[in-house]
C-alpha cells in the first residue's frame, strides 16, 4: 500500500525522523536521459523557504540514485533505487508530544490501525514523504518533456484571497506571503488552493472505466497530505451549470493529429476518461497546517485530557510547499498513462 | 483497466447496446448472506424515473447471479458472476449520429484511443455501465450493514439551487424536480451536487500513503460519468480556512473503542488517510447531461462540419440518477478497505 | 484471486454445477479479428472424448460472447465478457458424496478455508473451470497467430509409457488409448506427461526479475488441476548436467532480427527470464484423476470413517484433456508478455 | 516487474556492480519482532563459501534497515526499506567481456529487450539480486516462525549423484563437495537439485484458481537464476503413477484442527491449490553455472565471431548457494498467503 502507478510504479519507504527516506521507481523505459540536477532543483522547490511563513527546518535534500542509470545518466530499463537522507532530524523536538494525540494529525488513527507508534515525529504520515514523490515525479518528467508535455502548478488562493481566474497561471506572491506571514505570526496556519495546467498531452490517454484519467489524477492529488478537494474542468461549478452553455463544440483543425479541435474547454481536456488533446487543468484545496504554534487542548494515549505545547518546526503554509508535489504527482500519473497507451516515445535514444 | 478494488475486486464488461452487461465480484468472504431483492431495489433506484426530467428509456433491470452463492443466498467465497440484460436496446435510435462526434461525449477520444467504434450508442462509455457498479455495490453492502455501517447519498444542489447545509441529509424534491423539468422542457440539461454520509466506519480503515481512504473515495467518485469534483470534510472551503478554527480537538469518550471522540469533524472522518471513527462525508459535482434535445453543431469522423440532430432517450439530469451510484461506489471502497484491515467480520455465519 | 495476467487479464467465475461458467478477458487490443468458430473448435478439443478412457459427461461447450466485439468479429479494445452454459449438470449424481471428503480432492481444504460448501460437485475446484481458460486462450491466439507465433502441446507420456524424445512432437495415440482404457476398465486412473512447444516468439519477451518468462509459464501450468511438475529447456535433467556440455553457443545469423542464433537450445528459448528467439519448450506432469470408480475409504465432515462409493462421470485420464488447456494457458502468458513488451502488433487492422 | 507478492510485497533494485542493491518489503503487519542478526545469518549462508567449488568473490553482506522498525526491532506496519552495499565490486574484471555475448547468460536477451547495457557485469540479471530476496525472506520468517512454521532446504543431487530419497532431509556434504570441486578444477560447472520441506503450514492457505499455492511456489522458484524445473508432491513421477496407489486417504485425528489427517502425503501438502495441514515438499533443479573458467566461442554485439576468455570470480555450483534462496522465496510465498488468509497472527505483540 505504498505503491503508486501500474506501468510506472513508485514504491516508497521512510519515516520522517529515521536515517533516510527513499523509493524505487520501476517501469522507466530504457534509453531515457535523466538529469539529476533537475531532480535536485525540483526537490529544492519543495524545501521550506526562507520566508517567515515556512518551517525553519533545514532540508537541503539531494537525491542519491543507487541503480537503474548508466554513468552518463541514461535509464537501463531496470528499477531506479533512490535515497534522500534525513539530515536534520531532531527527534527530541517531538519527545514531549510523544504521549499525546496531536489534534488534526494521524496520531490517533495510526494508534487505532497499528497499535504501535514511531518513537517521535509523524512517522510515515509526515509530509516528509512527499520528497520521495517529488524526486520520482521529476524523474518521470524525463519521459514527458521530450514528448512536448509540460506541467505547471501555482498558488491560486490562500485564506481570504483567491485569484479572479484560478487557471490563468498568474499568482500574487506579495499577497500570498503577507497572508501566510500573518497567520504564522499569530501561531496560526492557513489553507491554500493550488491550480495546475498540463499542456501537450496527446489525445487518447486514460481508460474509459476503472482508470479514467481524472480518476487517477484525483487519487494522486488526494494522496497529498492535507488535500481536501479535487476538481477539473468545470469543477464544482458544474453542479450549477446548464448543458447548452458548457458544451465543447468540436471544430475542424487540420493542424492536429485527430483533425479537430474544440471551440471551448469546459471538459478540462478529458472526455469519457480519456484525454482529448486540449490542456488538462485542475485544482486542489489544502487545509491549514494542522500543527499550530500555540497550546492546544487534547488527550493522551490513555484518553486523559492534556495540553499540547508547541514544539518542533512547522510550516504555517503546507499548501505553499505543495506546488511541486502537485506537479510531481501529475507527472507520475501522466507518465504512467503514457506508458499504458503503448505510444512510441520520442525520448528513447537508440 | 475495468477492475476496481484490491481485496474486493469488481471487473465489468458490456456495451450499452449489446445483449447484456455484467461483472465478476471477486473477494467476497464466505458465509455472508446476500439478499437479491435488495440488489434489485438498489438497481431500481438508479433506473430512469417516471418524472419528466429523466430518460424515457425503460430499464427494468434485474440482476442474474450465475455463481458464488448457495441456493439460500450465502456466499461461497468464490467469485460472484452476474449479468444484467439490456432489454430495451434500440440501436436504430442512434444510427444517424454514428458518423458524428457528439459534443461533450467520448466519441472523439474513443476514436483517438481505439481507432474503432461500437456500431451504435456510447458503447463502453455509456452510463449504462453504472448499473454494474450499483449491483456490485449493493452486494458489498451485505458485508457492511451487519457491521453497523450505513451509506446514504442525496441531491444537495441542482443548477441555481443549493442546500444551505449540503451535509444535512435534507433534500428538496419539489425544487429539484422543477429545475430538472425546466431544463428538459427547453431541450437543455442541468448539473447537480450529490452529497454522501457514511456512518459507523470503525477507526483504522485506510492506508497512510498510497491508498489513503480519501484517495480511494476520490478515485471511485471521479470514475462516475460526468463527475467533475470531489471534496470531503472541509472540502474546497479548506483553502480559505485558518487552522485555529478548524482543529478537531480529541476529547475523552468511554463509549468508543479508542476511548476518545472529537469535538468537531472538520476532518470528515479521515485523518492521515485513515478513518477516525467519526462520520465520513463528502460531495461530488456532476456536469449537465452532455446530450441535448436540440440541434448541435459538430463535425463528422472526417472532421467536416455537421449538425447533430436530437435522437434517442436521455436524462436531463444525470446527477439525479447518480445518487445510488455514489452510494454503490462508496460501498465498494469501504468494503475493500474493511477486508484490507483484517478485522473480523460480524456478518460471517458459521 | 481469480484473475490471470497483467496486461491481458482473464477473470473467471463459475461453479461446476451452477447455470454457467464464464469470464472477462480485459486488455485485448482493438482491431484484432477473433474467429468464434476457432474458439469453439479449441473448446471441442477439451471436451470429453468418445473413447472409453474419458468421462461420459456431455459437454458440448459453445462460447457466448457478450461484449467487446463488433458484429463482424473485431475487438473494440473493451473487455470481452463471455459465458459457457453448464448444459449437462446433474447435481443428484453427487448427492451421496456431499457429506464425505473425497480422497485427493479439494473437499477438505475448501472446508478448512471457507467453512461452507457448494451443495454438490467440486464447485470451483472442478476441472470445468478450465473451459473458461481454453476459451480465453483461444481468443488470445488471435493476437499471437498473426505475429507468426504458434503453440502446440501433446501427450509425451502416460503411465508406464514415455516418448523417447518428449519434445519431438510425436505422440502414440494407440498406446495412449490402450493404457488409459486399461486403467478405466479396472476402475483406476493414470497420470500423463504433456509437452509443449511455442514457435515464433520474438526475442525480448519477459522480465528479468519478478516476471521471468519461465516463472509466468510455471505459474500458469501449475494452476492447471492435477499438474505436479513444470520443467523447461534442460528441465530436471539440468541437475545432472555439466556446463561445458550444455552451453548454447551464439553464432552469426543474418536472417534473424538480432543478427545471431544459437548452435543449441538447452536454454529452452529463454535466457535470464527473457525469450531469445529460439523455440520455447516445456513439459508438465499430471497426476492420475483423483476420482476412482471403486469404493474408497474416507471420512465424513465430522471426521467419522466412511466409504465413498463411485458415482458421477469422470475421466480416467485428466492429463489427456489437459492438452488444449496447456496450450491455452501458454497462449495467455505469451500474449500478456507480448502486450507488456510494447512491440507493435501486426494483427491490428486500421 | 520487480515486485513479488500481493499482501507482503517485495520490490527490489540494484545492479550487481553498482554501489548497492536493496528493496522495500511492504505489508509487514505491525508489532512483529525482527531479529536483524538472523537476517545477517541467512545472508551469510548465501555467501560464497570458502570451499573450492565456489566463487572467491567476497560478499560479507550485512543488511542496513532504513525504515519500518522501532529501535528495539518491532515492525511499525510501515514499509521496511533496506540496502546491502556492493562492497567488493570490481567492474574491471568484466571489462574485456563487455562487448561480447557470454554464452548461456542474459546478455543477448537484455540487448534485444532494452537496447542498452550496464557497463559491466550481469547488471540486473546477476545472481547478486538473490541477496535481496534472502534478506526479505529472512524478515518474513519473523511472521512464520512464531506460528510454528519452519522451512528447510538442502542439496539432494549434484551432477551424477542423487539422494535415494530426495525428501529425507539428508544431504552428503562430502560427495557434494567432491563433485563441485572436480568440476571447478576442470574449469567446468555442474548442476544441482535442491529439495525443500515446509512444516507447520495450517490448512486453508492458497487460492483455488489463479493463486494456487503450488502455482505461487512454482513462480517463486522459477524466478531463481538457473532454475529449470519445479515439482511438488508426486512431482514428475506423477505422469507414471496410477490413482489407486497414490490416493491420500483421510483418517480421523482428534489432535488436528480439522479433525482429520491423511494416511499418506502424495499430494505434497496441497489439494486443490490449498494447504491441507500436511508437510509441503518440493524440489527445484538448477542448471550448471553458465560462466566457465575456460575459453568459450561466442559473438560480439555486432554478431562477429569471438572468443570469451575466462575472467572474474564465479561459482562452479550455483545450485549450492541457491539453498537459502529457495528457503527465502518459500518464506515470502507462505507469508504472503498467510496474510491473505486473514488468520490472526500469534506473532503480534500488543
Amino acid at each position: 500500500m505504498n505503491t503508486f502507478g501500474q506501468f510506472l510504479r513508485l514504491t516508497t519507504f521512510g519515516e520522517s525522523h529515521g536515517p533516510a527516506i527513499g523509493g524505487i521507481l520501476d517501469g522507466m523505459p530504457p534509453r531515457i536521459h535523466v538529469d539529476k540536477d533537475k531532480v535536485d532543483a525540483m526537490l529544492a522547490r519543495r524545501r521550506p523557504g526562507a520566508g517567515g511563513a515556512c518551517s525553519s527546518r533545514k532540508e537541503s535534500d539531494r537525491i542519491r540514485i543507487l541503480s537503474g542509470l548508466t554513468p552518463d545518466g541514461f535509464t537501463l530499463g531496470t528499477p531506479i533505487g533512490f535515497m534522500i537522507a534525513n539530515q536534520d532530524a531532531r527527534p527530541s523536538d517531538y519527545s514531549d508530544s510523544a504521549g499525546l494525540f496531536r489534534p488534526n494529525h494521524a496520531d490517533f488513527t495510526y494508534q487505532q490501525k497499528y497499535g504501535i507508534a514511531a518513537s517521535s515525529g509523524g512517522g510515515r504520515s509526515s509530509a516528509r514523504e512527499t520528497a520521495n514523490w517529488v524526486a520520482a515525479g521529476a524523474i518521470a518528467l524525463s519521459i514527458l518533456n521530450p514528448e512536448g508535455i509540460s506541467i505547471s502548478a501555482w498558488i491560486s488562493g490562500i485564506g481570504p484571497w483567491k485569484a479572479d481566474d484560478i487557471y490563468s497561471g498568474q499568482s500574487d506572491r506579495e499577497t500570498i506571503g503577507r497572508i501566510a506571514e500573518e497567520a504564522r505570526s499569530e501561531g496560526d496556519s492557513v489553507g491554500a488552493l493550488v491550480s495546475c495546467r498540463i499542456k501537450g498531452v496527446p489525445a487518447g490517454l486514460g481508460e474509459p472505466v476503472a482508470d479514467k484519467l481524472q480518476s487517477r489524477l484525483a487519487a494522486a492529488m488526494m494522496s497529498i497530505n492535507a488535500a481536501k478537494s479535487f476538481e477539473y474542468g468545470l469543477g464544482r461549478e458544474a453542479a450549477g451549470a446548464y448543458g447548452r452553455e458548457t458544451a465543447d463544440i468540436p471544430v475542424p483543425d487540420e493542424d492536429t493529429t485527430g483533425g479537430i479541435t474544440f471551440a471551448t474547454n469546459f471538459s478540462g481536456g478529458i472526455q469519457g476518461g480519456i484525454s482529448n488533446g486540449e490542456d488538462i487543468y485542475f485544482s486542489v484545496a489544502f487545509k491549514p497546517t494542522p500543527t499550530l504554534m500555540q497550546p492546544m487542548p487534547t488527550v493522551d494515549r490513555k484518553g486523559r485530557p492534556a495540553t499540547l505545547l508547541p514544539r518542533g518546526r512547522h510550516d504555517a503554509c503546507v499548501g505553499l510547499r505543495a506546488v511541486p508535489v502537485v506537479e510531481a504527482m501529475a507527472s507520475l500519473v501522466i507518465a504512467d498513462m503514457l506508458l499504458a497507451s503503448r505510444l512510441p516515445l520520442k525520448a528513447q535514444c537508440r
